[in-house]
């Protein structure tokens, strides 16, 4: 084991997008578990777009993270030594140990992981946030029926791509706005999706009009901004729309120009009956065992496929993070921090 | 019976707030019903808020009045003639024939009205669509809890008073919003509110923040504008908001200069995770009986009171709906139009 253990602090809330100087990497002693906890070492970090809401001082519907605190962020680690009921030393664990190398555990938020179930880091991913984020989502406040048409951006990412999968094993026609021709390659050619558009080229709306003919039933929303723009006047009476995520909004410093587009807004969910939902993945917690039920064969049955967009080193994880939240990526983004141990067999 | 009908065209489409000459009223012959129609005399003419929609030319939830069309209107009414089965002259019935004293009907819509269960006007408010309204959005949309905070703007008026009283019933914390004290202090004398704020007053946001110490969990929302913005900071956490009315906007013709609210407002959505669902009173319909079965032993018991706003003849049924528009009515606003039939007794 070496001498010492790395972190990633917040050194400052960033104004708008994140620069390097708002991390602050130190090295310090790796912590000691006490009486009902357990010592992790890292192997995987996960990087989501939650994080930039974390990085500013409002509270949200979770306390931010405070300067000079540990950035917060979920893992896959090695159990190192427990003195917690339930885990032993040797298991791989999911939990939120935030970005460093070694941390310790209560037990908060973690779960034990089979290695045979699937490879280790699809617990940061399509088996863990992400995808229950999309399944619940989609299924308890979309509502997706055959034969409807459903709408999902960041098509490629963590969320979207499980998003888009799950409407097709529905039945949905599934339209994805991705960003870039190999992104909308991939959605269509690899995920299955009827059709996916580039929102980095010209006349989005004009292009969603088309794919769309019979206009939109359910839209995911996790990306606000132009994109929701282009959705909002096709979709259809009673459509549903989850609200995940406003990306476009993260790193947002003040309310953009006029005009006030807002009562327009609630004006149109009146006649069109609209239903607009919010909700994080915390509060489907308890839909997990039944979530895993259901994606686990999907995995192993080609139904659903996953991306992963893997970077080494700690180090590297602020540059991503920044990357992640200008659409840099290409699938869910991990930061591999140490080596898997070696399989028992 | 006299020679001629009365009618109310509309002859031009309003910009911004309608004026008289939107409306022209006519005489014409009084119509003969065909086979599987019958002849009604109008009693009582409801005005509604919606009517201001169905002004505009575009597709909203229900086709535009066409230009010198009858002005859309429910009404209650006496059979004169009856080549309809099930009805018969004589019967009191509900009928959408419009703003005119003789319409014909072919039964879509209508029902017949049991003079001894209430006055034969409460068809068109409490016990009507503006009760099916208030009785529906809120049960199924804002699914109120014991304890919960409601608040609801218009609360003297027909939606709005059976809202919040149906609110009590339900055990919440009931705040109303109205526009003058005359109509605040009947809120809360009469209709036992818990509070009744009067959004002409300034410092809204402050008083009702006052109001609702512990946010607000339920807002029927039926008006926009001023009224909205105060209660939006407020909502709580998993709050729902039933939209069923936008009367602050229905005059408007453009969109208000900025900043842009929307993307806060989605934002808001996610973060607290805030149900907004659209609906009008037709996607309810089904529910119609139970919402008698409840309503009418509530009305009896005095826990449901309801005031009407009467006027005499159908002449100025124009006025009235603008002074309507503009907040001027107190209580359900209903036109006379005609007798009641003599009781048979």
């Amino acid at each position: 084991m070496p001498a010492k253990n790395r972190q990633f602090l917040l050194a400052s809330r960033p104004k708008g997008e994140p620069t390097l100087a708002n991390f602050k990497l130190v090295e310090s002693e790796i912590p000691t578990a006490g009486p009902g906890q357990m010592l992790l070492r890292s192997i995987y970090l996960s990087l989501d777009p939650y994080m930039r809401g974390r990085m500013n001082a409002g509270k949200s519907y979770a306390r931010p993270v405070e300067i000079g605190e540990v950035m917060e962020g979920r893992a896959v680690g090695e159990v190192l030594v427990s003195h917690l009921s339930g885990f032993k030393a040797g298991d791989v664990v999911f939990a939120p140990i935030g970005w460093q190398e070694y941390g310790v555990s209560d037990g908060t938020g973690a779960r034990i992981i089979d290695p045979a179930q699937s490879p280790l880091s699809y617990a940061l991913g399509v088996l863990g946030m992400p995808g229950l984020t999309a399944y619940t989502g989609l299924l308890n406040i979309g509502n997706p029926k055959a034969g409807e048409t459903l709408v999902v951006a960041a098509a490629s990412g963590a969320v979207g791509s499980v998003v888009g999968q799950i409407g097709r094993i529905k039945g949905c026609r599934v339209v994805g706005i991705a960003g870039g021709e190999k992104k909308c390659g991939y959605a269509k050619q690899e995920l299955g999706f009827d059709d996916c558009l580039d929102h980095r080229q010209p006349q989005l709306t004009e292009r969603l009009k088309a794919a769309c003919p019979s206009g939109i039933d359910v839209y995911f929303e996790n990306v606000g901004g132009p994109v929701f723009d282009a959705v909002f006047p096709l979709l259809n009476d009673f459509a549903r729309i989850p609200v995940c995520g406003q990306i476009a909004h993260y790193n947002a410093t003040e309310l953009p120009p006029g005009p006030d587009r807002l009562p327009m807004f609630l004006l149109s969910i009146l006649t069109k009956r609209l239903t607009f939902r919010g909700f994080i993945v915390g509060d489907f917690a308890s839909q997990f065992s039944q979530f895993l039920a259901d994606m686990v064969p999907w995995i192993k049955e080609g139904k659903v496929k996953y991306r992963e967009d893997i970077t080494d080193g700690l180090e590297n994880a602020p540059r991503e993070l920044i990357g992640l939240l200008r659409g840099e990526n290409f699938g869910k983004k991990i930061i591999r921090i140490g080596a898997e141990p070696a399989a028992n067999c």
